[in-house]
């Protein structure tokens, strides 16, 4: 099947994209429902039904844009990705699968294809953790995993509640209706980048996502004595800043003694109380991120952690308070979906190897109540989270034929 | 000398002084040129004016209020300290200078007490280092040990230029003219809390200063390579926050390393860049404060900071550039003004006990200009830069009473 892409329109809705940010470019920030998120999700509905797709948003402003096909009751094809953009980040991870999916659905409209079953593009709400804590709230809730009533207390750092930022967005529906029925995708496929080096050093078009790496993140706050920095005497005090070092320091090694190239963990966040040059710390903020493709050496890691940290507590006479903020199970993708992608790749002359995916996507989450597969796009260097990530227009016109061509054959 | 202290009056300043704040009770922050520091002045040189003083301010904001003696000529007797306050620190560090150099005067005009020389109550600018990283902004010109260019560009984290903030509180005068004439002030005589626990454990009502610590500051920025917290792989990595919990604990170690207690070192600041959990972190700025009372052996610790800095840099993969934000030398009482405040306490009936300042006050840049001296009050616990800093009533009044007495002595 010859699938046309337009490629340079779509590069340029990438473009258009970058610009709906807080900070300035390369960097792109776009926290959930901040105005940048918000302008976004408006210029991306005014695409959507461009294309002639149906639009609706649910409670927690996961957007939805269906094109009906013929027997239109039918559970549907999904696809989709996320918005949503960590602080100083690049312009890639998520709107490929956004934009890829939509310009999927143009090309398939182009070649004059028309689906059977319905396909339909689907954009999360909050795949990063930046604002509340908790990564993928959308999906999340989607899947049933996240308690409506524990999703609308989830407070952010200015101690603004869900609830109220997503009232305060126009968002008022009831929570709780946001979980998925049951077989309302017959399958989910995900076109993202692949956040690390390995399809760009081997020089391989497209990675097909065979398992999901189980994420974890933990808050911890340390509370020493503060003081003057001139006058408490170095045996008398309780820095809260120096305990933390050692802290940040354990989750480097917890992370190395498991001897396995798949674990990771990386103290992301470090808030100093009260931050002044002249003032010992009296409170420090870490946030914390641990990954494995087994869910239980993951955790293993997490109870080394949680071990060093009442240790360093003990030791400097501080006090130390753990917060688990999530710990979820790997996934698995659908053996059927696999073998789509394979198949389309062969037809679409793109080379591609099965990997896991490090990173954890909303993918993780629509795996429990849906078939899933991801697509996986090179990215230079595998940089990402950062300003200068990149993914060339020519992979991603690979993965979004690709997409297309499995969209087309799972709707048939 | 009958000096009839009006303690009622006082304390009730101090509390009103305390709601100029950006930051709720008991907490008080009050940094340069923001609303709440301008109120303040406002506040305080109302009161000056009340009590009669001829109030004059210059460039950068410090502000004069005199009482002109019977030979209003001869150089003054002066007294003071400052107001602004450190993020969440507390209510008598440096106001009490203020607000008891008043009191002193008013008790002094009540006893029907009239100086032949001037006698001046000073409020300096900035003398945290909060805002601009430098410490003693205002004293610093007054003494003429920063040039007013240097200072002039002197950048908050907002990037505004002490030029322009000063502008837009309405500070316009030059720079240049800051500077005090030598032979302006015959004495200088700062009231401050002690900041330290000695004077309370000892139950010695009054401390006099003989001298004064020598403080520095350095900021290091550490650059690393940001990145996917599940993408990059732990061997990978150039974190700059694991590059500078290493830094943290050096600055800890070395300052122990003298095996002398005076020796003190604090990194109060980190700031992580991007600070999001789920990437790792590419930049830190860490800010720190070392202090000792001989000099040398604080540049000896410097040292070792800078030396653990590139140690580190190398085995990390990161780079390192720190610079040195101030290094001054410590400073010497006035011994005629050391005697006055003794025979002072001793016709009021306060014990006292001469000692060393570990904190930095002002007074340590006045002493370039003007002989000086340093009268402590005791503060509970020793606790200061904190929400729950303390000084009693009866203390305060010992010092107000104190400083009066010495003032009248210096000015007859």
């Amino acid at each position: 099947m010859d699938i046309p892409i337009n490629l340079h329109r779509m590069t340029g809705e990438l473009d258009q994209l970058a610009t709906f940010s807080e900070t300035k470019p390369p960097g792109v920030t776009r926290i959930i429902f901040t105005p940048g998120d918000l302008r976004a999700r408006e210029f991306l509905k005014g695409k959507f039904r461009e294309a002639g797709l149906d639009v609706r948003e649910d409670a927690v402003g996961n957007t939805f844009a269906r094109w009906h096909g013929a027997e239109p009751d039918l559970p549907a094809i999904g696809t989709g990705s996320h918005a949503d953009a960590i602080p100083n980040s690049g312009r890639f991870d998520g709107t490929v699968g956004v934009l890829g999916g939509l310009e999927a659905i143009r090309a398939l409209q182009r070649a004059g294809y028309r689906p059977r079953k319905p396909i339909e593009l689907l954009l999360f709400t909050s795949e990063e953790p930046t604002r509340f804590g908790l990564g993928c709230l959308g999906s999340r809730l989607l899947a049933g995993v996240l308690a409506p009533e524990h999703a609308a207390m989830l407070c952010d750092s200015g101690g603004s509640t869900l609830e109220e930022v997503r009232s305060a967005a126009g968002f008022y529906g009831q929570l709780d209706e946001v979980k998925l029925p049951q077989a309302y995708y017959e399958a989910f496929i995900e076109l993202h980048i692949e956040q690390g080096p390995t399809l760009e050093r081997e020089g391989t078009a497209l990675g097909i996502v065979t398992d999901i790496a189980a994420p974890a993140s933990m808050r911890i706050i340390i509370e020493g004595e503060g003081g003057h920095a001139g006058a408490v005497l170095m045996p008398q005090r309780k820095d809260a800043l120096t305990a933390a070092a050692e802290l940040i320091l354990s989750v480097e090694t917890a992370a190395m003694s498991t001897g396995v190239i798949d674990t990771v963990a990386t103290t992301g966040i470090c808030e100093v109380f009260p931050g002044a040059v002249n003032s010992v710390p009296s409170r420090v903020k870490l946030e914390l991120d641990v990954r494995d493709v087994e869910g239980q050496r993951r955790n293993v890691v997490l109870g080394l952690i949680q071990q060093a940290s009442e240790t360093i507590a003990k030791k400097r006479g501080v006090s130390v308070r753990s917060e688990l903020l999530n710990a979820d199970p790997p996934a698995s993708c659908a053996p059927f979906i696999i073998e789509a992608l394979v198949q389309s790749c062969a037809e679409q002359a793109c080379t591609q190897k099965q990997m896991i995916s490090r990173a954890y996507h909303d993918s993780l989450f629509m795996a429990r109540i849906a078939p899933v597969g991801m697509l996986f796009i090179p990215c230079r260097g595998g940089v990402s989270h950062r300003p200068d990530e990149y993914a060339s227009p020519e992979n991603i016109a690979d993965g979004t034929r690709v997409l297309a061509q499995t969209l087309a054959r799972l709707a048939a």
